[in-house]
């Protein structure tokens, strides 16, 4: 909620694409999730705080219902902020009940209200996504927070690379402490000899890719990014803008510079791996990503444990803290996953067609959020997130 | 703005659809227009309230500057809701100067002025329209306003037909008090007898309509009309929607049982032209609704001066209060039109193809702002006005 | 069929665009409508040639049952030509025993076969206009037939105005010979004194509205109209283009260079507005061009009986033999219009909104075809036929 | 060339949809590809038969130049069939030439005139699945050829499962052989224990799912497949329909009664993959298909050398023969992947986003083309190839 504090009930009421949603949506959404996977089913005595928040706040649920179509999320004037508030108290009251019980039927009970509480988690990311989406939207370009007085590089730091050896790996969660569905189960996976990145594409070497020509050569595309170019009329990532010869880009902080010395950000997957082509790399796998970020005792199966680079590979930087990673593998299943049953099976399980996944995390994910074995995944002409770019290449 | 009273700052600001525009957008628009046609030329001293608005709020006008595209007025979060109202101080306080000063360039200022009053009447009727498009698209389907309890009519009131005479007419408007552009020059038309419906097609009678197949048959409608029918799957009037085998509709007093005795309402050219076909009848020219409804002095020129049913011919009813209706007539401009110059010829004068006259005026128009010689003209395809269904025929 | 004789059977099959037909379609629909509308009914012995053509080649007669899309006419690579050639034979067979009858049944007969003759004639030129399109979209550009050796005018003819006084008109087809049922009754019409340009605006006039940027000031156009302008990136008539920096067109002959002192062709009627806007002038109403073709007996009643200029006012020229004009007027009903029964209601009664009027006829319409008070409409983007512009003016 | 035997001229020209492609076209774009690969850099002398079709029949390669619109093949009606069958002469004589050189340079030149061979054999299937497509949308249905008598299996062939083993296994070519660069480089990968059925999806079954409400069943559909059903209207495979209630399909012979013994076909990824999931199985990787198909001995390197089953684990059916199988895994470049240089990268490496994977080979693919490597790829919603179902799951 703290997230809402800046906007006005209209701002907190529109929605600025098709792919975003509004932060009222975002905050009657998430408690309608506590609501209908947890406090329904376990909480002896709760009461629907109103039972037409079903239809307007379930987000892609079939087995729970019709609902408000996700481009039309943005019609819903009503129910107003103060009512969305309410059903929240009404929510979070009951949650405290629930949690006064103690989970009588353990386990179970326990892992949906954390699911429900990293759910909301990552929603508390996206709502920062797609207010970036309207006040870029918006011809004021407004701002969501005072920019911080940042000193601006220097110098643009060098990429190194950092080689990991071929071998048998483990990979996906062991369900020590939580995690997603489609992170497991753990299973072997074989891993050429590779070099990784230590640190993510600046804006620098972007812009580079840029005055080459890079928006104009089919070349450096896969076919399907080209016509997207084309189409789209792509010239610099998203939400960047000349302003009198000098790049701009749409931020949390409304309209400001483009920082050459930082991490890139809001590239589709087409243009981060046209772009790793031009820069004679490629996009790491995510299994590639995943060994270095969870270490070297990975092979014994340790993960890293929580949000922090500890057990990483030596030198690796910039993994969770600044910009989801763009990974060159599609989103499918592992081997036996296995989607929950019920409603639940829908979260991760109906989305293993047609998207990349995407390692890491970024400024905005909530701490402790992420962890080595996370996969985010989006469409790949998507960029309205807060995206970035890590090459990997072959081992010399 | 009383009619923003019952509206929450959401309510405002959010675009129900392309052909919509929100509340707060109308608020601001309608000042926007007395900023750019009459304070910024004809008072002194007037300053800019905001240079971003002219963006913001300019509608269609291309000598005006860019603008915020049509489909995209509802991401306006900002300007706030508050920044608009004090816009409107701003402004109504420098008309106020100006009216102080008498204006003293005479005609063309008070026209200007008068013409800014007008054209926000206008926009007070398209503020309940897309009120009510706004609340049909929510699933709550909230009410504007509480209903009023109101007898249901009992008996359908027959249609009793109207003889007019074949003759040459003068139509259109002469310039004594206000009129718009495309309402002149005045000039003579030649009308062959007809006859025309005193009041307006009724719910029952279209209801008939429906159960008779009418949005089933192909041989009553215009081929561009069927086209509609098929590609939008139209079984009856917008906001119309079955209950519990009952036709329910949505209205600024919420979801109401279509009430049998009341003007039909929310159709388009493409039905209203059907269902007269299915009617054995068929739509009023403009001149032919114009000719009665001035009244039978018409051919001495004497032309209906207002709102109010004075002069018409004896028995015509629901003329001006009820809904807009469809005509047979393109809207072209009359012989020897000429376009205001600037700006303001665009503001009837370039959308002068592809679109129907309607005449009248509705439950929702301000009184006093329509007449015998209104011309108001919406595409043949729309239906989110208050527009319903004027017979006419050979006479026999 | 002589029409054709240039083209091979692959030339026959294919449809350029959504809005052209495939040459055999129009020969196998001009048959078939002989068939459904004459011969089925009217022939005692006919025997239908094969019941699947039906399907084939009805062209939009909902009274006559389902029908291949429009948009997919071109993928009947079935029946092939030959089969269309002998159900071609096996119709005019028929109609020589029919004829052989004397038409016992009198004048509905014959005027139906009449309606079948002059329905050829329509797809006849409609053959020749989709030859173009589908030529044009060859990136070969080939050509239907040799070009004639023409003198290129070495002067542009001066456009003199014609003055007509104001009166009340006789207008429409008085059924003496052969008229579309679009074009009755004929009925009086006030017209207001006008003038009317002797000849069509010339490819040189159209290079000057370029060159003025008439494609780019967007206060001369409709507005409907500047934004077909900026979808389709329109900067010159259909089927222009640069070569060499000299304004090149595709025609019958080919990709020839455009002279300057011909009419210009295919542009919208968007176009053709915004350039008599430009030009100072305006369109003509449809019977501002009638009463002028039609000749000063006009007002005794007396048509233009046949493709030709006798009759016509003084020094009007290029009245049916070059290009269609585009009018200021929509594609509506007359007074007392009466869609004729059955299908044949639907032949021209079911288009009769969003259209505009074209008067005149083409260098490509059959001799005879045409008349005064002929009735051809297109929808205001089209440009495919051969469609040109004559200018009328207030009179001074 | 004996593929065209059965097609008219106009059968030739027309183009099916925007996927498929004329035949026509085929027949000159498979030429173009040895004049522009082959010919133009390794036949000293060869000529050029004529400039402009390159910019015809140039497929999608963006360093050979501009091309026909893809959507637009269908448009080329010149050069004509004679033309083209001129053509691919004219090609044929300078390929001989050009054997009779014996490939002075060796590898390469021999290597690109195997993958012009390789090339046509592809298009041959494609010509098939494209005139299938063509004759389908027809609606006279035609057959390309007469059907075999066949007898209809009284019994459905029970499906039984294979079990194989956990192991790192080698796949991808190894260069011995023709192979496509997207085969390469030959690897290493570990795979899970797994068990493949040992042949396809029969109609019977696919007939029960659609009896159980498959095509209505959104639980058991990926977010994007069920999508696709509901805006695409699916209830069955693409070209079934239902004639006096019984499922007939568009095929070579025409339109045929289902079989239900015999595989179906013509099923998009995302039916497969909910097949799957209701039969309680799933799709295989492209790893566990090969693995079965290339053999036990698959483990020591050996792979499969051509088309035929010899190696192919015991038991294994229906693998190249029928129908190409969806797999689970997208398409994605193998670890070391390099595109090849010059135009001839674009060939398959510029769509590995997006796609999925096929195995196997159909009853229309040239004989000896296909092989246990062999990586074909298609979007899931595409269903118009000759494409069926073979179910895998984990090992008990």
């Amino acid at each position: 909620m703290s997230i809402a504090v800046p906007l006005s009930a209209e701002d907190m009421v529109v929605q600025a694409t098709d792919d975003a949603s509004p932060t009222k949506w975002h905050l009657a959404h998430t408690s309608w999730f506590f609501e209908s996977f947890v406090l329904s089913a376990h909480l002896a005595d709760y009461e629907i705080f109103d039972p037409a928040f079903n239809y307007c706040f379930n987000s892609y649920y079939e087995l729970l219902g019709e609902r408000q179509p996700r481009a039309k999320r943005g019609l819903l004037t009503r129910p107003s902020i103060e009512q969305v508030l309410a059903y929240r108290k009404h929510v979070d009251a009951a949650l405290e009940r629930l949690f006064a019980t103690g989970f009588p039927r353990g386990f179970d009970q326990a892992r949906l209200v954390e699911i429900g509480i990293n759910h909301e988690q990552q929603h508390q990311e996206l709502m920062l996504t797609d207010i970036v989406a309207l006040f870029a939207a918006n011809p004021l370009r407004p701002a969501y927070r005072a920019p911080t007085p940042r000193p601006r590089d220097g110098e643009l730091p060098e990429i190194n690379w950092i080689d990991v050896p071929a071998g048998l790996y483990r990979v996906g969660h062991e369900w020590s402490g939580f995690a997603w569905d489609n992170e497991s189960p753990r299973h072997s996976v074989f891993i050429h000899k590779y070099r990784l990145a230590d640190r993510l594409v600046a804006n620098a070497h972007w812009i580079e890719f840029i005055l080459d020509g890079g928006y104009r050569n089919p070349t450096l595309w896969q076919s399907d990014g080209w016509a997207t170019v084309q189409r789209e009329s792509w010239i610099a990532p998203l939400y960047w803008e000349r302003r009198d010869s000098e790049w701009m880009s749409m931020t949390l902080e409304g309209l400001q510079p483009v920082d050459p010395a930082a991490p890139v950000m809001h590239v589709s997957y087409y243009e981060a791996d046209a772009f790793a082509r031009w820069a004679g790399a490629r996009l790491p796998t995510e299994f590639e990503w995943e060994v270095a970020a969870a270490g070297d005792d990975n092979s014994q199966g340790r993960l890293n444990p929580a949000h922090g680079e500890s057990g990483t590979l030596a030198g690796l930087r910039q993994i969770y803290d600044v910009a989801w990673q763009w990974t060159a593998s599609a989103y499918l299943p592992y081997p036996s996953y296995r989607q929950p049953d019920g409603a639940l099976g829908e979260y991760n399980g109906k989305f293993m067609v047609g998207q990349h996944v995407l390692r890491g995390g970024s400024f905005a994910t909530p701490l402790g959020h992420t962890r080595a074995t996370y996969r985010n995944f989006f469409y790949p002409h998507q960029r309205w997130q807060f995206v970035g770019v890590r090459l990997a290449s072959e081992a010399v």
